[in-house]
């Protein structure tokens, strides 16, 4: 079962800090680099001008803990690297409670959740710690602990390019910069990187373009770097993020919303599940964002297991791989995601070869005798199919003119270019 | 009342054994043009290549029975031509009732009705008994007579073609194959041949042509002969099927389900009966298979009563004169594709005369008085005639625009056309 | 509060009697003078032939009345201009009740109302009252007595013209051919002189156009002198009608219902009022008829309160300022008519300055921390904003896109201007 193995290498990479740029998104990509070989991992500088944008400082922590009055460390980054504010910066002093508490977080709607706060653009420290701990806290000295590097460095992020029979490509986005949690982001980097050794492993018409990268600005430098490229040749792509749980699919547009990204991935979602969830570009919240913003416009869409922000779990240590994430739902993100690609592979426009319909009795295709009881179902279909082989319809246009999945037309294309029928 | 002329026509062909090809076919179009001496009977031998398929052969029969052990006749063909499964090869020996079961059709769940059954392209026998009959069966010795001749021989089918203003044409098709049923088909062919004598009295703006073929294999036959002629005039047109009981109205559309065919069809019917049912391109199974087939793509949609497959006596003896077809349905029929072709006929594209509404009260158009009270119904439905014959909107697009049947705008498109109002 | 300035307008205007051509109408343009001092009277002949059409004779009354058997007058014109047929002829002389009966009219459902009559371009005479009134009538001789003068004049309108930064014109249109009736029609020719007083005082990019005519003739007659001009340069209107009650708000479309003028109509009236009433161009009835008729065919909606012959006061003398006519409803009235012109002359077409979103967090546009808590709305808002500032989309578009009426979006295109990040 491909979701165990995707669930493993899940269990392997979630406990490494990864965060928008530093040791953990390095660490993170060597593991998928041993799952997958020819990933490449490319370093763009601090201070690089991406756009509007500058790449910010890299960041490392050795350690991060609160010693109470007590004499007792809590909030231990060792421990969970969600305790720490993401971007803390170097501190290490006493502070009584009262100051202490302008730079805790804590949620009082879920007391056992530690939350997932950063702090990226604005040079600040703080501690998240779940409201439980929270209310043990007793007025005295506190020492705060922060052993943390904010220098310049570098951006990291991986990058796959599978060549297929034409230059066109579909393109994959996940992102790296998320710290241990399941679902959002785990989730998306173990399924593209099982979905890019199933690729390799393919016969295939498009050629790929698969990254891993920090969300928004690992987003920006990318497009920075590739976009005369990636707007020649990207015909399609989903942004892979939340495919791990198993309560629901879900759908957000790319911008315009009518790509061939999304027809498929509307397709796939309504043959996998009728109550899959459609989300309205207001909805977005991830690189496509970027990817189809207003001179970007590539046509990604995203096909999701449940959204984030849609679960009490998002954004928290509750996001875990043993209540949310799981190796059916994780099964489940894989085979959409697989579905989708295998129906832009399969998508060509048939067209027949013939005027009217074509002879099926003399290619065993017909059912012989005119009997009312006959089951003619596959006839039916097969001469439906042809009915809209006029070289306008592509396959996906049949499979919906038809209301069948358009993985059931595959093995019937076949049929019918073996015997000449379309072409 | 013309339903009841058609219905005796109905009367008068039902015994003949109309199949693909053979004698019955031809006593039924030179019954036909007794009605309409311009009908030309045409053929087309056995073994002709027509796109992908051959004409086969021609069938006639003498006799066919099954004889009992207790020597009696039943199954017999001279009684009802649906006994004999169609196209019937000749065959004389005795047979046990075991291998006599293997050749014998009936309906447990319609114990009372002789099934249709052909088995055109693989030469074959069978008979067709009602289930009550079937249960009278006692084991012994039967003897099978089939007397029946397979040869090369012609496909025959009827061609209408009547002159009108311009060479644009309206084409209706109707078929000549099915044995004696009432609504499928013998009520598509006496509908015909009553638009047809209809028409030839009319003044015309369009040229019509009028086949009477066997389905399939004749609908092929003849766009193979005339596919060029029909692509460049043909505007629109109807298969006529199953119009002749009085139970709903039926439309099933074009494959691409927008020509001024489909429009006109959906407007007559939609003002006839609202409740008609309405099929799609899915559920089609009459001769539009083939006129719309990709490459050859006519705009040609199906008005009928009860749709072919949608009652429970079709294809089987019970669909006869006396419980499923009516004078009155018939008639209805036979109206609602009269107000079709009325409405191609008659569908221009006014425009007015003036800028801003015409002084309509100096052409005594105008109620003379503005009382509250008056009824201003006439000048209302005109000045929202005018202000839509703008030179693009039809008189199917007005009518559909002022939610009227289009037959309510004739005459006030004369008035205003003498008036001068509009051209 | 405009309403009641906009109101005590009203209350001015009331009495005259106002009609198609007359001295009615001179006195009340001249009223409005006073409001906008350059507001141009002019004057066409009678007998001008305006298209279909020839511009009538002027109409103007001294006195008109009924004298009863007991000598006592009623239907007095001096005490409600109803009580006489517009544009009836002069005539004095001794009646029975009986012939006198023919030339009453009277509402016997609404017996407290003097219904509106006019018998514009045939010669005749007559007298409307209550049917309160009528019923007190007994046999015997009465007095008619009407003088009044129907002879070669003028057609009186009024034009104003107001410059803008281009050359393309809103257009604003209303009448003032009705006699002492409130919604139907001093509400509309109030509301639109205080219209243009707020125009005037504005910044405006189009140019404005806005007539005071008589209905049908009036807007005939300026069309035949200004098509040309008009053609060219408006690009949207608005028919000012019946804005004066507080009972609902409709919108009644253009012909081809899809102007920019429509849209805006729709948009301003779902922001104002959910259940805003709807009409379609089957249900107009003022000079729309002329403005959107085929040849002409300008962008002209109706934005009303309740429309002409939606209520039950509509043309009679209950239709007036104290039961149906408010400063509240006059006061929405001006509003939506205001907002819609703002929404017309802030709808441009943003485009961002940027490739990928812009860094917000430089320009204190986003929330420094990524608390789960905070509030993010305005930000959201802004980028949603950007996301769709791709040069194709109008501020209208993006508003409906964004899900928000586009007044909200006004400040936000100032802000994102000012800090350079769409043009």
């Amino acid at each position: 079962m491909i979701g165990k193995k995707i669930y493993n290498l899940c269990k392997i990479i979630f406990p490494y800090n990864r965060s928008l740029m530093g040791n953990g998104n390095r660490i993170t990509l060597n593991i998928l680099k041993k799952y997958y070989s020819k990933l490449k991992i490319k370093e763009v500088p601090s201070g690089t001008k991406v756009f509007d944008w500058v790449i910010p400082k890299e960041w490392n922590v050795k350690e991060a803990w609160i010693k109470g009055p007590d004499n007792k460390k809590f909030a231990d980054f060792s421990k969970n690297n969600l305790h720490l504010v993401g971007y803390s910066k170097k501190i290490n002093k006493k502070i009584s409670l009262k100051n202490l508490e302008k730079k805790l977080y804590y949620l009082k709607k879920q007391p056992r959740a530690i939350p997932y706060v950063t702090s990226y653009y604005k040079e600040d420290w703080g501690f998240c710690i779940s409201y439980k701990m929270r209310k043990k806290l007793r007025h005295g000295q506190y020492t705060i602990n922060i052993d943390s590097q904010l220098k310049k460095g570098n951006l990291t992020y991986g990058e796959i390019l599978i060549p297929g029979k034409i230059k066109k490509e579909i393109f994959l986005s996940t992102y790296i910069c998320h710290p241990s949690m399941a679902n959002n982001e785990l989730s998306g980097i173990s399924v593209t990187i099982f979905l890019v050794k199933w690729l390799a492993s393919q016969r295939r018409k498009f050629s790929y373009r698969i990254v891993f990268l920090p969300e928004t600005i690992g987003s920006i430098t990318y497009l920075k770097k590739n976009l005369k490229i990636m707007k020649k040749n990207i015909i399609a792509g989903f942004n892979v993020s939340c495919v791990g749980d198993n309560r629901s699919y879900s759908y957000l547009p790319s911008r315009q919303g009518c790509s061939i990204a999304d027809k498929v991935a509307l397709h796939v979602l309504k043959w996998t599940d009728k109550n899959f969830k459609k989300y309205s570009w207001l909805d977005r919240g991830s690189d496509e964002r970027q990817y189809c913003s207003p001179k970007i416009d590539l046509p990604i869409a995203s096909i999701m297991r449940t959204k984030y922000g849609e679960y009490p779990e998002y954004h928290t240590s509750l996001d875990n791989l043993n209540g949310v994430v799981s190796p059916k739902g994780l099964e489940g993100g894989y085979n959409v995601l697989k579905k989708a690609i295998e129906a832009l592979e399969n998508n060509s426009t048939p067209i027949t070869n013939f005027y009217c319909e074509p002879y099926m009795s003399k290619r065993n295709l017909y059912p012989k005798l005119s009997k009312k009881e006959s089951t003619k179902n596959k006839t039916k279909i097969m001469l439906d199919f042809i009915s809209y082989s006029d070289g306008k319809n592509t396959l996906l246009d049949i499979a919906e003119k038809c209301n069948l999945p358009i993985w059931d037309l595959y093995p019937l294309v076949n049929e019918l270019k073996n015997k000449k029928i379309i072409k």
